[in-house]
């Protein structure tokens, strides 16, 4: 089994017209870029005077090696799909400087080792050693996966060794920036080492129970990086202030750490922390089994999804602290909904769907991916918005890279590994998750399988796909939450189904064809009534898209149209300025301006509207035109 | 003539069942602690050291000179009003320190005095020794014109002198914070000293003119209280980049010295600052004439009330700069809307209703009285409002005195004098421009007239004044803006009007009761379609008085309530917590809770509305009881 999901990238080959444009411009364009960034911001620095012995003069944020780890991760994906010379020859290039720098005692961290040698492990809070362990170990597997070398699975075994040995023994505690958790899984399934099980199982455990962290800031003057007030450590505004109270007190829900987590009731804190962990403890639930955390899981993904999730799938509600704050406050200009966020929580929704097959975790991974994750990148794959608004008055544009690169990459090894989250295996049966043109040479339990699927997602719900297996396979096609309708045949056969979940058909197969229709339709949708934000307001979806206004394409101020609840939604045609993307236009009204000269206020029967249509487009594609106000709520007249 | 307006403050005595008691505990509380604010603050003490020659030591904000100035002028007014010997002689108390602290050159300023000596005059942007003298002439006119003493007139007259010899000869420059305009204009009517209505119009002609402002920015080492980083010398959140654009250039907005004024266009910046000069140059206008400051005034005054006032009357959209933002930028929350702005609206709109009996004048002062004043006096008296948003999480509370106390004692000097804007005898005709129980005693044009005036207002519509007077008296009744049909009567006979403006009865009069009855609806009003904040909203007014819904009264979000066009209205009783205000009661709907069990997003036809009542108080009695969530605007169904 592949490290991750039950589906490896080796095994999935995307040919999709919606998609395959992005994962092409995100190999050519974003993964080169990425690399060039190495070498300019001097993370490829940092490692070189490591290697020399050098002390000071390093280059970035504190977790820059990071950035090093994430392109070998998106690079290896590259790799693992095909075969490319140049690219493998600059990881091995990477990964020598990495190698090189390693301490003999397994450890690693360029921040470190050129600037505060005598403070290693000393402030776990902020300075994310065990973060950026994280990644290496990530990408290490990737790497080893893609290619069978084991040049940097080596490195990331010395460091897991060199781990194992510190925390638990020298030092009780646990990351502030967790990731490690679910890389130390993934570094067990390829090595089979239990002492890494064990090891992510310490670091969820220990949540919530030591005062290691609340004890660091008591003792800034013994920690590194304690300069609180010096630009380069502080991780975001405010500092140390993140993590404490009115009172000054150290509270954990910035880091997750408010309470064990088999106790946690609500998602809380920095919302891309969350997402990883909570993506380790489904891993962990799936190699140990753990009722317990099981209920945790179950309890805090209900909590996101009913109570603290934008309608686009992002998640994280304040810039302050870039993540969650109460149930049901959702502000939509001032909305956080970090890239990082979307793609964290795709990998939790992945996992979470790899312990249990249920097709509301493959509906939110399709809502995130196609709204709150695909948002983040710009359509010439060289801009990215770190923060995803659902409303903006015009000056939210993407930028090329950030100071804190974090983003970007992440949005790279999401694209670069797509395939794994369009099929699972899991439980012995096979299930087409998401609709993305592709073939699929995998097995399930031993017979081999071979897919070929084409989608007219998210444009028209039209797909086929023709099943090749050497054996009799039960083959799930999942019903989108948003398909009013839905008809499947195998071979121009209708199977029966109740409507809504997977459609399962366990048959022999010799190249049928499966055919699926799903009615898409328009239409509004309306928050929860205890969402402030959305009072009175109403989103327009269309199947997975959920679509926007923008300035660009209508004349009045957003906030003058108003949308009846049975405002007629129509498909406008193709816009070639977003790649062919079908655009929608609704039947609205706007304020008539007669007889406002000289007056600010009237008695509202002096006041009229009149009817005029809203040009909608699709919330991933805003910000990729003329820049302008833009709005996914629209007032409800 | 009175050296403000036509009718003094000793020419009228209120006695009205609403504002006697806000005027009585402005007496007996406001200004008492006021008294003892001057000195546990060391306002007192500051002209102590200064009188015995200290150095240093100097207690609370730079301009902590007007808290002595406008207390001096309160409790004049009040003297004005009834002799009262303890409150004499604290007054003569204070201004022995204040006159016992002048420099032999007629030099006044604490602050300097002790902390800068070498430094005087250096910083006119910040640092408002032009403000602080501005506020000592008020007192002192209004010092003199309650007691006929010269105590602190002679200060005046002296630093006034002082002020005239430095500028336009040593230095040319303008105060960053305006107000010795208006009073310089005062102090001209009680000496009839030409030179002091010079001083004021070189003030305001120089302003926007001479680039004095920006030289100080880029000398901030040669001027006084220039270290912008001691918090003691910041006037506000951002310093001095409240004076320079994002490219860190000086522009003038911030002190309205973006043009000259007579080319001015819109008003700009602090809020307060801009009233207050606009209320001098429109008494510069009455004592000199200027068709061009004129048109200017007319212009300024279109712009605020057209795009830039609250609905409450409230003026000052942004807390950054304490000001005004852009055309019909209004939002509620995050409102600033200074109780002093308010003041200095009314000082305003006083002056042109002198300049020109126009009842729009009168009505927005009515407006902003009953609303965007009153609210920020706590019903106790004690405690004040410095913002005043239009809508409320429920944070936002009043608190009983502030660092920078400017708000409290500009109340108390309105209330206090409130007397002079419920009449005007502008012209040579008497007017009746607000309806405040009162007593008149005054000429015009050399005719004695008394008024004995009862009002039922706000609560209701019925205003009844007796008039008398050595012979024919033109008398002008306003027939308010809000009022749907009203009816005149003199001793019984109907007077036949065009239902809008002032009422003009001109007779001889002895002892006539003039009857008046406005209808007062509550109404549903809406903001012009360009102001987005108020987008789909709409408020509640009844009669002068603005409502709003606070969440002690209301069991549901108040942003789940929705109202429509034709929903009734219905007075619903007094509420003996709010002093007897008559409360109201809107038909309006709220969210069917049913069904939304687990979820967050749903189709519009699967929500439902159910009937409900929204319960209203009068918006300047909001934050008087159980703290919590208020609204002024109201979703439209």
């Amino acid at each position: 089994m592949p490290s991750q999901y039950t589906v490896g990238v080796d095994e999935v080959a995307i040919d999709d017209d919606f998609w395959s444009p992005w994962i092409d411009r995100n190999r050519d364009v974003t993964v080169e870029y990425q690399y060039e960034q190495l070498k300019e911001s001097g993370t490829l620095e940092n490692f070189r005077r490591a290697i020399d012995g050098e002390s000071g003069g390093f280059q970035g944020m504190w977790f820059q090696d990071t950035d090093a780890y994430k392109w070998i991760e998106a690079a290896s994906y590259e790799l693992a799909k095909a075969d490319d010379p140049d690219l493998r020859e600059r990881v091995d290039e990477v990964i020598d400087l990495v190698a090189g720098a390693q301490e003999v005692s397994g450890y690693l961290d360029t921040y470190f080792q050129l600037v505060e040698p005598e403070h290693k492990w000393t402030n776990l809070n902020i300075m994310h050693e065990l973060y950026c362990a994280g990644h290496l170990i990530e990408a290490a597997v990737a790497h080893h996966e893609a290619t069978g070398e084991e040049s940097l699975l080596d490195v990331a075994v010395d460091f897991a060794d060199h781990v194992d040995e510190v925390f638990g023994d020298e030092i009780d505690g646990v990351p502030g920036h967790e990731g490690i958790e679910l890389a130390l899984v993934r570094l067990y399934r390829v090595t089979g080492e239990e002492r890494y099980l064990d090891l992510a199982r310490y670091f969820v455990d220990l949540r919530g129970h030591d005062d290691r962290l609340a004890w660091e800031l008591d003792h800034s003057e013994e920690i590194g990086g304690a300069s609180w007030d010096d630009g380069a450590l502080v991780p975001a505004e405010g500092g140390g202030s993140l993590l404490l109270d009115e009172d000054g007190e150290y509270v954990g829900t910035y880091a997750q750490a408010q309470a064990p987590v088999r106790e946690q009731e609500a998602v809380e804190g920095h919302s891309v922390r969350a997402m990883y962990l909570y993506a380790g403890v489904a891993d962990l639930v799936a190699e140990r089994g753990d009722a317990e955390l099981r209920a945790a899981l179950d309890r805090l993904w209900a909590n996101m999804t009913d109570k603290r999730t934008y309608v686009t799938g992002g998640i994280g509600s304040a810039h302050r602290h870039e993540g969650f704050t109460e149930d049901y406050d959702l502000p939509n200009e001032s909305a956080y909904a970090e890239t990082c966020a979307a793609v964290g929580s795709v990998f939790w929704n992945q996992r979470l769907f790899e312990l249990e097959p249920d097709p509301a975790y493959a509906d939110l991974i399709e809502r995130t991916l196609y709204n709150g994750f695909l948002a983040g990148v710009g359509m010439d794959g060289e801009e990215f918005f770190y923060v995803n608004p659902l409303a903006s008055d015009g000056d939210h544009h993407r930028s090329g890279w950030f100071t804190c690169a974090c983003c970007p990459p992440n949005a790279a090894r999401l694209f670069a590994s797509l395939g794994q989250y369009v099929y699972s295996t899991t439980g012995g049966e096979l299930y087409v998750t998401q609709y993305v043109g592709s073939d699929l040479s995998t097995t399930v339990e031993g017979t081999a399988v071979e897919l070929d699927q084409e989608s007219a997602l998210p444009w028209d719900g039209e797909v086929a796909i023709e099943v090749d297996a050497d054996g009799a396979v039960p083959v799930n096609l999942r019903i989108p939450e948003w398909a009013d309708e839905a008809t499947v045949t195998v071979d121009g056969d209708e199977v029966s189904h109740d409507g809504s979940g997977f459609v399962r058909v366990e048959r022999e197969w010799n190249g049928q064809w499966v055919e699926l229709t799903f009615e898409m339709q328009s239409e509004l949708v309306a928050a929860h009534p205890a969402v402030e934000a959305d009072a009175g307001r109403v989103a327009v979806r269309r199947g997975p898209l959920v679509y926007c206004a923008e300035a660009v394409d209508n004349e009045r101020p957003l906030h003058d149209y108003a949308l009846d609840d049975d405002a007629t939604l129509r498909t406008a045609g193709e816009a070639d300025a977003l790649d062919g993307a079908t655009v929608l236009e609704a039947d609205a009204t706007v304020s008539d301006r007669d007889g406002w000269d000289g007056e600010l206020y009237r008695p509202v029967e002096d006041t009229e509207r009149e009817e005029t249509d809203l040009e909608l487009v699709p919330y991933y594609a805003w910000d990729n035109r003329d820049p302008g106000a833009m709005a996914v709520w629209h007032r409800r007249a």
